[in-house]
């Protein structure tokens, strides 16, 4: 077992260990299946997943029809062989080999000798799991004792895949599977994919008209929609007001820099990967921002400051670019360039404290906005650094100390639920994470709060103290609301599309039954508008009850029918897009029966 | 006189023909009276200005103290000379020589040979200027008859040139002058030149504490101040919110995008020079968008489109990107990269007049509630196509003379103040630029709307006409506020940095008389701020006056003061930024004056 993996799984319960085990048996069961199915594939290489395991496999060599190789359809098949396997109750038993006996066994499997070569090079001994007589693996385990452990399975999907991640010419075939401890827990995953697929951002993105691609502008690149820039804006100003209102001072930079500034920042060697190429203007190199922090201290540093000033909270709304290998983009939610609510406060040490609870304050503000439950939907990770790696992490143990206390205080006084995660810290100081729950059940970091004792010396940023001193502030680096993109991903997710009255792009449909009432639709519609309702009227020529389907699909909260009896009262037929007939009302009471449910959003 | 010069000189009036030939013999006497001065110069070249001349000199031959060359104390000597020449009346008159013989002439000048070879090859006469015999240079002329006929002159300014605005390396030295045709013209000139330096954005944006620049940053990148952003954002929302109003659909798309769609839209030929260079991101080419138009089209063509649907008015906050030379950068006025208040409209042809109408009334509500007069402020320029330029102009004859019509005829039924500008317009159609005159009394274009008939054929946009046929739509570019920075530039000049109280970064200063007052001033502050009025208290440790006079400089509209009388009485003390002293008010009652003028601003 790799040093990197030993010390991943020791951090897991004992239980989560035993499944880890059992899922990675499940993976050598699915490539001995496939092996045996196809003996001229050549495998690569598989992992346990945290919901099963994946293995990809070389099918260059198969003899198929019209080059489809494995497909989904040949599912039934693999498990039948996979169950076959499991019914054999095979051992998994394991052995060490030299580096030349290994290279014998795999001759012909470029992959496992390019595994074989690196595993030589890191001095590690070679190991091997075979399971019974059937199969052996270059593999270090661990693995449950017997292959008829394996209760629970089941075939997912198949993807390309390139060796390593690389971006070589040649794809693989990678097979995903499931594995879990019971039936139950099998079923219960399975139907949170079912729904999670349901909820994809990217399918209900398509089908309720909020964001396309365009391969003419280019990958990770998405573009909004009317309906989408909607959205958009009311989390922007919501969250700019809110700042405004809780003491951040919202300012606007340029999106690029000289590369000088990251190299100030330190932030270059880091990130030079996951930035886009530098390019030269004039006698200027010029590099798409990957972040916006120095570009606020080069603000700060524009005037000198007195602790009278501090602190001074700078927050923008701000363009960012990273680079991101084409594989992994995900819709809205993994891209080439993204918006950021970012904030940097620059505080005397001992303010630090104050603001790291003010922006735990907002965090849960805003996500109570945006219908969250801490705990429930989401939880805060304390990342630690390592004394130990100087490499990645700033030397100061002193300081690292300190900071980590900090945050630490904070979160325990809160009683906020949060878990410590070590070596997860930024290279200028700890942070706190925010780990939000998505639909298909996976947690993930939605954005950061990272303590800074560092970037104030790189960048000499000081203040003068009470005592007409020199002192350098701690900057606090934060977002409230994570990056645009990927919040409207989570939210199309979270709300399955129908989104809450204040969120949704479209808030009121107006059908009128005939072309006779369009003019008494207009006549509501513009008066729905004048208060800030986002309305549209459906003037198509088709059966009102077509327009009702439509508008239902697409979650608009309230339709408003108007027919000869709205017409002659005055009124409109209203209802829910769940269905529910509210009947009749005035404008009036229509405006007023939005503006209460908006209020109450809004508490 | 060349051939464009001629053209230019032709569509002026006899009396501004008559300024420009004054000018240019001034111009003349300025680089007489340099050579007489110093006879180891080289000139180089220099035309008339709008508002007089300036020449390029070369002074590297020479011998001075310090390096120092000439500079604005040597103008009283040089102003001098001038005079001396002027009162000799020397006769200006013209002789053609051949190629040769002004090689000899103008032998050890490169300038002047660089300039005889252009002529040669343009295939033009090479023409000399004489002032009676102790001058002679390369000038195609027209001059005044004789030097005596200059009244009206003064030396402005030295600054640093390149040899035809390139890049070289060496630097010419250019001194600017200014000439009329009397001597109380020249004085009024003279005072809007001392108004504009006043005004100039650059000094009341440092003054005002409104945008920096940063080294590390680079230039032509400004960087917004919380104050600046705040206007930024005030202009912003006012212009989205009364787009949205008007119809308008706003969307977010990428700021950069593949080389191939600039070079699908044609752009690319026409504004390679003015673009940042590519970055390669995997097998993708991605340029950063020198403006938005063909991402309004993609999102356009992301779905099927029908006669009802249209017209699509696509409105964006639309970060762009041009590349300027370094010595035509200009605080917020020329920046290499900028923010556009841009739209597109796509609209069946017979819909576009309609279009432009709404265009051009938005434009002049726009400007009216940015305190602008049509007529006094700004007028409209007709930028027409040349039907016999195929190389700049796409060839249709009949569609440049259908929009060229559509747009003069919307003019004048409008009885819109504007002019005919020949050879003016996009390569895709003719346009409408909106002329806006700056504190220097120059006018210069502020944005643009353009009708557009080639790009939806060159990007197959299509929609089905209620015959059921595919049509091609025509598509409107516009501005309704142009560029942010630029538009901020403009008003900060034209206010002189006093705005008016809605775009006003700060509305209210309070300021406790002493620091017993303070938690007064920080109740009355949060009232302010409770009804959305933009507050801030002074808790400096200063003497009342001191923090008046500050809040004035900084062009507060209201200061409020308070002290123990006011703390008694429930009152704050109002003055204006114009020292106007409003005496005791409640809040309420402070409120209601400042909602008043709010309103009068905004009807």
């Amino acid at each position: 077992m790799s040093q990197i993996l030993e010390e991943k799984l020791g951090r897991l319960s004992k239980e989560d260990q035993n499944l880890w085990a059992l899922r990675h048996t499940a993976e050598h069961v699915l490539h001995t299946a496939m092996q045996n199915l196809y003996p001229k594939l050549k495998k690569a290489m598989g992992p346990a997943t945290p919901e099963g395991f994946y293995f990809d496999f070389d099918l260059t060599s198969l003899d198929t029809e019209q080059g489809k190789k494995v497909s989904e359809a040949d599912f039934p098949k693999i498990e039948a062989e996979m169950k076959r396997i499991i019914d054999l109750n095979l051992p998994m038993t394991q052995k060490y080999v030299s580096a030349g006996e290994a290279r014998k066994i795999f001759e012909g499997n470029p992959y496992k000798l390019e595994w074989i070569d690196d595993i030589e090079k890191r001095g590690e001994k070679i190991s091997l799991y075979s399971m019974g007589d059937i199969d052996q693996d270059l593999c270090s385990g661990p693995h449950v004792a017997r292959t008829g452990e394996i209760k629970a399975y089941k075939l997912l999907s198949v993807a390309g895949a390139y060796w390593h991640g690389g971006r070589e010419v040649y794809m693989l075939t990678r097979i995903y599977g499931a594995a879990f401890g019971s039936g139950e827990e099998l079923a219960g995953f399975l139907n949170r994919q079912e729904e999670a697929k349901k909820r994809d951002h990217r399918k209900l993105g398509r089908e309720l008209g909020l964001f396309v691609f365009s391969d003419l502008i280019g990958k990770g690149l998405p573009l909004l929609t009317p309906k989408g820039a909607t959205i958009r804006r009311i989390l922007e100003r919501f969250i700019v007001d809110e700042e405004i209102r809780r003491g951040y001072q919202h300012v606007v930079t340029p999106p690029l820099a000289k590369t000088d500034l990251y190299r100030t920042s330190g932030h270059y060697p880091y990130y030079k990967d996951t930035m886009y190429p530098p390019m030269k203007v004039d006698e200027e190199e010029l590099i798409l921002r990957p972040m916006t922090c120095p570009h606020h201290f080069m603000l700060y540093k524009s005037s000198p400051r007195s602790y009278r000033d501090l602190p001074v909270r700078y927050a923008e709304i701000s363009p960012q670019f990273r680079y991101e290998k084409s594989g992994e983009l995900t819709g809205l939610m993994r891209v080439r360039m993204f918006t950021l609510a970012d904030a940097h406060i620059m505080t005397p040490k001992e303010g630090a404290r104050a603001e790291i609870i003010g922006v735990l304050d907002l965090i849960d503000f805003v996500n109570k906005k945006l219908g969250m439950q801490l705990g429930r939907d989401y939880r805060y990770r304390l990342s630690l650094g390592d004394r130990k790696d100087t490499k990645k992490y700033y030397k100061d143990d002193g300081l690292w100390d300190e900071a980590e206390g900090v945050l630490r205080s904070v979160l325990t006084e809160r009683n906020s639920p949060f878990f410590e995660a070590p070596d997860e810290a930024a290279f200028y100081g700890p942070k706190i994470d925010v780990q939000v729950r998505n639909v298909a059940g996976h947690e993930e970091t939605a954005f950061t709060v990272q303590y800074d004792f560092v970037m104030p010396k790189r960048f000499e940023m000081t203040f003068t103290n009470s005592h007409g001193q020199e002192e350098q502030p701690v900057v606090i680096h934060r977002s409230s609301l994570g990056a645009f993109e990927r919040t409207m991903a989570f939210l199309i997710e979270f709300y399955g599309g129908a989104f809450p009255l204040w969120l949704a792009p479209v808030q009121v449909a107006l059908i009128p039954i005939a072309e006779r009432h369009a003019r008494a639709a207009d006549a509501v519609a513009r008066e729905l508008k004048r208060h800030g309702v986002r309305t549209e009227v459906d003037l198509r020529s088709e059966p009102m009850q077509g327009k009702v389907r439509d508008h239902t699909l697409q979650k608009v909260p309230y339709l408003g029918i108007i027919g000869d009896k709205e017409v002659a009262s005055g009124t409109v037929s209203v209802r829910t897009r769940d269905g529910k007939d509210l009947k009749g009302m005035s404008v009036e009471g229509f405006l007023r029966k939005l503006n209460n449910e908006l209020e109450l959003e809004t508490a």
